[in-house]
């Protein structure tokens, strides 16, 4: 049986719905499970999705993710702009990694146009709102059964 | 009837296939388009693709999408990252504009990480090769649908 | 019953008294709660008071403090000057934040002229060693008190 | 009997309650010089209460209150920003300084985070309107008292 | 009985082995504890051998060593770029601290070039692979002895 | 007869009136024509009024007009801040050439701050609307008299 | 009666027709003072023309001319490229404000490009010499008519 | 029959013996011409001479050149220092490309140092004036007698 | 009779002997105008020595040497490093000037480093404490010799 | 007969012992050379020792070192933070080169943080005084003795 | 008799052939002397050519070709980018002088971007090889003879 | 018998006379040495006066003079800017050290405004040609004498 795609979200996430509306919208992160488990449905894939306000536990879920997941969609937040650790723990996978932001990050402050994530990453995408993650999830499917052929 | 999703491609795209295949890969713009046009044809819409190498025909092919368009797809590749002439003309547009690239610009030279497109797009699609732009497509369908609601 | 005033303390304060006594004084953390407790009793309100070094718990404590509180009084020592995720958990508050600090950090390292809480909170205090807590609480009050008329 | 402490006001702040209210609030300089005298008369002790516009005069003022204030209250506005003159001053004091800003200048234009007072300043307080005077007499006066022991 | 010399190691230094071999070799991070046991049973001292992913963690763990230790090697990885609570939990002690890194990190990314670990360090060992733990041992036994003459 | 005077419009400047109203207003590029046709023939002289998108042709226009025209009137819009061949295209030109701007860029964007127009111009106006251009030619023909006399 | 317009010039501008005249021009200050005197007559208004060497003076004389005047035209000499305490006065000003400057400052030193007038003016005029300050008073007069329609 | 070498001119050079000619010399683009076609006569090749000031049209002849010339010269201008564009074009070539500048660019202001074609050159000849033109050819033809050896 | 030597003291300086011994020494004001009467005796020329807190003043002061001193002593203390308006009074100077500073200021804080006041100056003497001042009066009396030979 | 290690000393080294001596340390040079001696002894290999003032003659040691010795330590002193040639003379060994300091460079001035020589060598040692030596003798064995392997 | 052309090498390039050869081709600095020495008789000229690892000598030698040579050839390498000691010594030149690198810099490391040479010299050439000095020898050659008419 | 006073001059001051004659005036080297020997003569002191063009053999004599000179008047020239062993060297003196250069070197180019030497000097005197040697030993005397006090 096939490993399940890991969906990966960062600090602050788990409060999408009430925090900034005008910014991230009105969804919550559980809207967002939902959206992902339809639409990894519909690509016939399983996927894992959780929630961590600290980054070493996302590093941790990162590693654990090279060895059990097939692909990873990794929304790391604030830790996008900050962390090298996370970088570090992207590198040892060897499965694809798309980044997700919700929001065009390109459009708010200055120190969100660093990602220490984007090197490590197969590909970006953001600025599409919960969408987002449904084309994440494509994408990962596509270059998962590229790599099949 | 509705009106088409314009594909807008800048310089030296033209050259796909030939161009640096292990950064673009091997298939053409000729390709993309048929790709576009399927996926066009799946999503129930019409496209309109273009190519040029010179920055104002690409600001008056834009100025002509905020007109005639009902969405935009841009990968303005070099003039990514120098024209302002772009980010104004974008700037006049009030229909879902979606910035794609081939590669994973946060790989390559540090200029490529600057984009004076990005703050004037909705989202930003980058590193899935030609796949990029059938998601973008997907997410400008996603976007017209949104609003029509 | 009014909601209690938070005050959350960031990485290595728990080692006020012993840590670098020439620069943060001789009082400990726990003489630091004494004095908090006490001002809060002369302005007629209830404090929650914490430490903890991990900054994915520090996001976790606002988020709460966001529901739970009437008000947050916050030295994130080091993740101060390093912490996006604490910017963006303080984003989520729509009550009063005021920022302390013990030592006046503008004479200290460059690296610490930066806060990334300064522009999410209401005010800043610092320099005025543990009695800054006292003055920040009265803040609070006073904020509150504005409020309510 | 003891002496006085200075409260010295920088350029354009002749101008509150008019200027910019949004951000300075609708208090006049005339409500703070009475808010002051009050919170001094509560603390037992007397102010001078002074505003210039020409950064000159508030140096040969600094240099006065060296010798005959107690400890110094210090809004120099514009000049917080510009005047290495104003940080020379402050230099020769021995009382203590405290510096106090009406807005929380750290979520305004970069220019107005730089602070030539602050390093030659015992503690900074900002953000709280006329108030943020107030916690600053009583920080003054603590700071004597705690001499005094 | 003298006290252990404690070796921290930071965020994903429990791949090793696995993670990017050509840059960090072959060696597990069991296959260095085992060296390090080895080489401190040569000079007579005990070890405390860690590792953790979580900056908190690691700023608790300095704090403990900086009582229950005759010396610290830490190897923080990632953390050494980004943690200013890691340094500020060195600066709290007063045993030897030898920060150790595996690849000689000035032929890498620039980010890898600042330390805030390097400041509060008695020294630096680079570029050596697990044999710089050896080295550091060395040296730290060096130092406490020099300590003791 | 004497020469005409060129006024040379940049990019994107053809969509006045809709671009972006709240910041150049609602006047169109045929209502500034004729703003300038009338303008000039209180002064008495003759104009030339153009407008592209392409960076080439307005540099071929300035080039022509080094030689058949008696001033320039030079409106590079997003050319100004992008374009040393705009600026060599200047240098060649003996005869007066005034930089206009229809908002005050210096309340913009920083990129928009930078301008390769100024230094090879003999004066710069701007933020007074379509107004700006008549002060401007009225400028050219006081500079053009003074050399007459 | 209408209020008259403010004409008020910076620092070392009482030097004008020997200081670097290369660089300022023949004209005496007296003699632009009789220049706007003359335009300012044909455009039917009054004017009130000022110098002074000193900061804090300036700053006074534009508060003043918030109440007193129907717009301001300021040279700032160089205190345009220093004064945060200009900028804040200009900030409490209504009436139109037009910077002028003799020479085009883009063509001298770096420092002269910064300007902290320019925000907060409505327009800016530079480089054509003392016909600078008629071309202000005309876009002025334009202004206040364009408001009374 | 061997390719021709193509010698591409950028923006300006058009006006070659008018334009600053303390830096750029009397000789015509025409002169520079005839030198071209004389040298390459000795040297036993072709050339094709072209002179454009739009970038777009630059681009595609470059494209071009990689197609149907044996090497090229390029003297962009100032393309030089700001086109990505014709630095993705060059990237596609795998014939010999020798940058040539007349004057010597590293004597004029910073932002002519910058050069986005040498990193796709093989070789940069400047400051030689029209005669840099020849060397280059020489150059070029030494490149290919190279590769044929 | 020939004209004195104007020695201009910035601000500050008149707190000199009380202000921050360990860097400007114990000598007063007063002690250095006593040293420069006696070394202007020794030279057989007059001085007319001045001390001002105010950056108009001292603008005022340099603009009337130019016209009554022979040469100036100029210690513009803090204005040295922010004053542009000291700048263009000396430039429209043309009898000698020297820069005085009595500590070596680039042993301090960086931003003493740069100097408004160098660029217009003769010569600088910085570090020798008061008897600067009487290698400056030696330095100009040299200066104004070697023009009258 | 294996070859020497040679151990070279930049400018400076020759004054140990008495330069700086809380920088680094009371012994001299000739004490680190018995040390060494020692050292090497202990490990059963030679060692060639030498110091010079002058960057040519440190260049064409390390280009003899290439030939003649098993390994290079090398402290470049000053010119580690300024000598490109000594990087250069480093490229071309390939046998190790271990970088050493006597103090811990990353807690001096900025300009020490930079070395051109780290990114050409094995390994850096850098904070244990005269002790570094030693342990850069041992590196370098055990690096020689893993090739043999 | 003519004076002969310098050719002046600096570090490192006696190693040519087997340092780096990837970068500096197989050629040995012998045989390009022998290359010199061949165009050199071509263009009846004499060649003087030597190579020094010393900065001070190379130097010496510029200022001697001065008042002996009739232009001079300088790879200065690595010297090219840290010595304002050989940019000084250039200025002083009247004769000819002609920079070469054999590979293309632009396409090295940063810090071989910035060269001192460049400024002083009258042209540059690089990326050509040992071929490169041929092309110099031939500039100098036309640049003498063009002096001479 | 008193040490006399060494007088050091760095790269190309041998030139001086013929070295560009209108920065650094007609005198030779031999002038000044003419001149300071007299001075001396005055001063009542001996004189030690040399040249070099090699950073090594500079850095030696500095050390040389740390031992046998009562004083050091250094003018370093281009290693002023470059020299960190320049700077060691000195940092090792405990007599006078004055740093003299004879343009006024802020008045030139911007890499010439970093100085090594000063913060390791006593003072700096520059501009004021070979007079300033002159003020340079009177500046040491006096400071030999204050010593001796």
């Amino acid at each position: 049986m096939a490993k399940p795609i890991h969906i990966l979200n960062g600090p602050n996430l788990n409060l999408l719905g009430t925090r900034e509306p005008d910014i991230y919208g009105a969804a919550t992160l559980e809207d967002i499970r939902t959206l992902c488990t339809e639409a990894a449905s519909d690509l016939g894939c399983q996927i894992d999705f959780r929630q961590t306000n600290t980054e070493g536990e996302l590093v941790t879920w990162i590693q654990d993710a090279a060895e059990t997941a097939s692909g990873i969609v990794l929304n790391a937040a604030a830790y996008t702009h900050t962390s090298v650790a996370v970088l570090d723990a992207l590198k040892t996978c060897t499965v694809p990694v798309v980044e997700v932001h919700l929001s065009n990050v390109y459009k708010r402050e200055p120190f969100r146009h660093n990602s220490y994530v984007s090197p490590a990453a197969t590909g970006v995408i953001c600025g599409f709102g919960p969408h987002g993650y449904v084309l994440a999830l494509e994408a990962i499917a596509k270059l998962i059964a590229g790599k099949q052929e």
